[in-house]
C-alpha cells in the first residue's frame, strides 16, 4: 500500500491526478535543521525524516514523503507567519530569481530512494497594487515563500527553469519513476 | 464584460483560478490554414479569427481568444482522430523535443492585443507499456498532440523550456498583463 506522508492538499491532488491509489498519514517530525544549511540539503534531509517517521508507524507500506523550500539570497524561506511576514517575502522575491527545492523520499522495509529536484523561478517586479491583491487572496499563508505557482500566484512568475511540478511540491515525472522501482504504478 | 471565446475546460479553469469573472461563448470559426504554415503563425491567426467571430456577436464585450498547437518536425499536430492516431502522435513525440505554441488575442470595439507564447517540451522515451497506459486514460483525445501536461501526461514530460501554462493552453501571466490594458482585473 502506498502512503503519502504529507498534509499538503497540492501533493494529494497531484498524486490523485496521476491515478495512484494511496492513503495519507502525517506524523510529527522534528524539522529542526542545522544553522546555515542550504535548500538542497534541507529538503534532502527533511523528506527522509518524514518518510522514516511514517515508516515506523506503517512498516508494511511504501512511504512517499516530500519537502519543499524556497531558497533566496542564501536563505531558506518557509511558510509566512502572518500577512506582514508574507509581504516581506514577496518584496524580497520581487523582480529577481530564486530556487525552489523539492526533496522526495520513497521507502519500504527494504530499500530507500532519495532525490532532490531544483527549479529556478524568476518573478516579475511586483508593484504595491499587485502585492496587496495577492495578500488578499488566501494563497500565501500555507506555502513556502508565500506564493503558490498554480493559482493566482501564476501571474507573479515570469519564467521557470526546471519542473513546474517541483515548484508545486511534487515532481510528478520523477516520482512516477521512483515509485516504479517499488512496483507501484498508477491505475 | 470579459468573454472567453473558447470551449476548452482547461482555459476556463485557469481563468477562474486567476479570479476573473467572465462568460464563455464559442462561435463557429473557419480554421482552414494555408498549407505549410508554421505553428507560430497558425496560432497567431487562429486566436485572432476566433476573437473576431465572437466580437461580431458581442460588440460590447472584451473578448479573450486563444489557440494552441503542437509543432513537431516542421508539422502541426492537432487533436487526434482516434486511438490509432493518438498512438502515432505519441510515438512521434517520444524521446525528443517539440514546440507548443499558444496564441492569444484580446479585443474590444476599439483595440486589439495579440501575442504568441512558445514553449519547448522534451518527452521521455516512451515504452509500449507507458503508451498503452496513457492511451487507456481519457486524456489524449481532446488535446493537440494527444497529451495534456497537467494530469497523467505529466509523467511523459522530461523538461519544459518556457511557460507551463502555455503548454496547458493559456499563458496566465501574459494574459493577466494583456487584460490589464483593457482595465480587466481579477477579483
Amino acid at each position: 500500500m502506498l502512503i503519502l506522508a504529507s498534509a499538503s492538499p497540492r501533493r494529494k491532488e497531484l498524486l490523485e491526478n496521476l491515478g495512484y491509489k494511496f492513503e495519507c498519514l502525517v506524523a510529527d517530525t522534528d524539522e529542526t535543521l542545522e544553522k546555515g544549511i542550504d535548500g538542497y540539503n534541507a529538503v534532502y534531509e527533511l523528506a527522509y525524516r518524514k518518510a522514516k517517521t511514517v515508516a515506523a508507524i506503517k512498516p508494511d507500506g511504501v512511504i512517499l514523503a516530500s519537502d519543499t523550500v524556497v531558497f533566496c539570497d542564501g536563505e531558506i524561506l518557509g511558510k509566512p507567519n502572518d500577512r506582514a511576514d508574507a509581504e516581506k517575502m514577496l518584496r524580497r522575491l520581487s523582480g529577481k530569481k530564486h530556487t525552489v527545492y523539492t526533496g522526495v523520499c520513497v521507502m519500504d522495509g527494504e530499500k530507500c530512494e532519495r532525490l532532490v529536484s531544483a527549479a529556478e523561478v524568476e518573478f516579475y517586479p511586483l508593484d504595491d497594487a499587485l502585492i496587496e491583491w495577492y495578500l488578499d487572496t488566501n494563497e500565501p499563508y500555507d506555502k513556502a515563500g508565500a506564493y503558490g505557482i498554480q493559482g493566482k500566484g501564476s501571474v507573479l512568475v515570469k519564467k521557470i527553469d526546471g519542473d513546474y511540478f517541483t515548484v508545486m511540491g511534487l515532481p510528478c515525472a520523477e516520482v512516477f519513476r521512483a515509485l516504479k522501482k517499488f512496483q507501484i504504478l498508477p491505475e
